[in-house]
């Protein structure tokens, strides 16, 4: 029951473990290592709280165990929220040897991440990702925040986990939507820098669709190792790192145009890979097959009706503007991005539909 | 006019200089070097704004420069402030390649490189400390944060500047309350570390209360030196960092007990040093030694009327507690400071007056 894989982060003294397999909650795998003191502090949220809590405790044993639950939604992804979990943590008794636990996708993650990071300046913090959103991409690489009216994540921390722990059987009560939204980023590693891992999706979409557990533990191991892979070249994204961000220009406005969770953000990012790579040029065969992939994986091919004003207004606020110029992660080939400021205006009024 | 002493921060690629001098302000010292983009966003506060803000403007010719004040206070040190700030930055425009500034005092510049850290996960920061309590101690060493109704200092990060500018000049508007608070951290640095540098205080604290600017100079730069030699080998406190808290765990308590601002920060750990040598069971000699040089900066030698269960509640949120263990710094001798839980529980009961 408790076998699993390890895909390690390599960033010196703050490197860390991503232990993926099945089972592992329940006591199955010993969290005693990775809690430095006697006091754990489990955020969660209201919908994965009642369903994996209690099975969490077991791997927490002789541990005090305190929690908080979040309302479900990337609404309360907030300094408000934030406040409100500081002040449970103040209100539990936490000091600086308490541990934060993030149970749940994304939004618990990464609030409670950012939480971790500022409460005394910076406690010990762990993941345990229930979505595959979360699996193969929030809960690695130490990114956390909250959003802020003006955009997404535009208001967080570098934190790095001291583990990230995968139990693929969350998985199981994931609803469809949400499962297909994680592949859209499983896709992107492909995309992105492993043309073979894209040709490995391209064979087994369907057998990932019904959730086969070998497919999935390794279409999960192979997004974390490509994502720790490029977060331990450059953690805090100097450079390099900004390739993660494949599709998100476009993602970003749209979930910003549409409002947050009118679509969930793997499809923003599904439609938004494909603008991005029709953006870069890449060869009309290269484009079918990303298009294809997409579609197969039941995500969104095109971006909804948006006008051209409201992408670049959207755009506009996107963090990855460096004085003023609009900066994309485009395609050399399907395998190969890079990031530039170097693309083709008309192309990208085009695509967004505004006036030349 | 513009000659001026560095003093090196040795944090690798986190590495920065301070600077100290008379008349920086007005444009002679050019921060160009340390502005990396083209935009800057000072925060300062309505006390200091009025008086400095037109002067640093030359230093940052050819640069963009928006600003926001807050009001003067210790009580404006909130995550409802910081978020104004945010709110403030993003208003302006402010992007990942924006240079945050803080001109002004501990709390200022406290608040300022908090929303540094975590504007889009950290952007750029200078440090303009404009009171002698901000130049010694508060500005050097990455420490922000804000309080909690809970303890001070509760959330925030460890960020650093990219340089420190120290005009001394600006200690010429600072009221002689706030100078003498000042005093208390450079009177604590020689306590806890350079026995020679407290021998030079004793001989040299009429001058200094005098503001004469040779001597005033020379009490920054080695307050500044002591302080960047223990941040360089601890800079994330999990060790050696915290002897420069001697006398704050009973001056935090001060502090909270009489509502934050009744005594000022210096004052509170002015009382706080002598009572924590007291309680290290140093000499009667060492003990007198540091009563009179804290009396002969016009600083407090004794706790304000506190019961004794205030005390304990108060010291219980300090951050300093390991395991629900206090800890504090004492002393070995005048110059000689450590951190311990081994401390004499019957004396800490006499020296706060709790029952036996």
């Amino acid at each position: 029951m408790s076998l699993y894989q390890t895909v390690s982060v390599d960033l010196g003294d703050r490197s860390y473990p991503i232990i993926i397999g099945r089972g592992l909650l329940g006591g199955n795998f010993d969290l005693a290592d990775y809690v430095r003191g006697t006091d754990c502090f489990v955020v969660s949220n209201e919908t994965v709280a009642p369903l994996y809590l209690d099975k969490l405790r077991p791997n927490l044993a002789g541990r005090n165990v305190a929690s908080f639950s979040l309302p479900d939604g990337e609404s309360f992804k907030s300094v408000a929220t934030m406040q409100t979990i500081l002040d449970e943590l103040l209100a539990s008794g936490a000091n600086r040897d308490t541990t934060v636990i993030a149970l749940g996708g994304g939004v618990v993650g990464d609030i409670a991440g950012f939480a971790a990071a500022c409460f005394m300046r910076g406690v010990a913090f762990i993941q345990v990702p229930t979505t595959l959103l979360a699996q193969v991409d929030s809960s690695v690489g130490g990114k956390t925040g909250v959003n802020h009216e003006k955009g997404k994540n535009l208001i967080g921390a570098f934190h790095q986990p001291r583990l990230v722990l995968i139990d693929t059987d969350t998985l199981d009560t994931l609803p469809v939507r949400e499962f297909r939204a994680g592949l859209a980023e499983v896709i992107k590693y492909g995309a992105i820098c492993d043309p073979a891992f894209f040709t490995w999706l391209e064979s087994n979409m369907s057998g990932l669709l019904e959730k086969d557990p070998k497919l999935l533990a390794y279409a999960i191991q192979r997004s974390c190792e490509l994502k720790a892979e490029v977060v331990a070249g450059d953690e805090r994204e100097t450079g390099r790192r900004a390739i993660l961000n494949f599709g998100h220009t476009f993602g970003h406005a749209i979930e910003r145009c549409l409002g947050y969770g009118e679509w969930l953000h793997g499809e923003a990012v599904a439609a938004g890979m494909i603008m991005a790579a029709d953006l870069s040029g890449i060869t009309a065969a290269d484009l079918a097959r990303l298009k294809g992939l997409v579609g197969a994986a039941g995500l969104p091919t095109e971006a909804p009706a948006i006008a051209g004003d409201r992408w670049l207004e959207a755009m506009g606020m996107d963090k990855k503007i460096r004085q003023k110029q609009l900066r994309f992660v485009l395609l050399r080939a399907l395998g190969e991005a890079y990031l530039s400021a170097d693309y083709d205006g008309a192309r990208l009024e085009a695509l967004i539909g505004a006036g030349a």
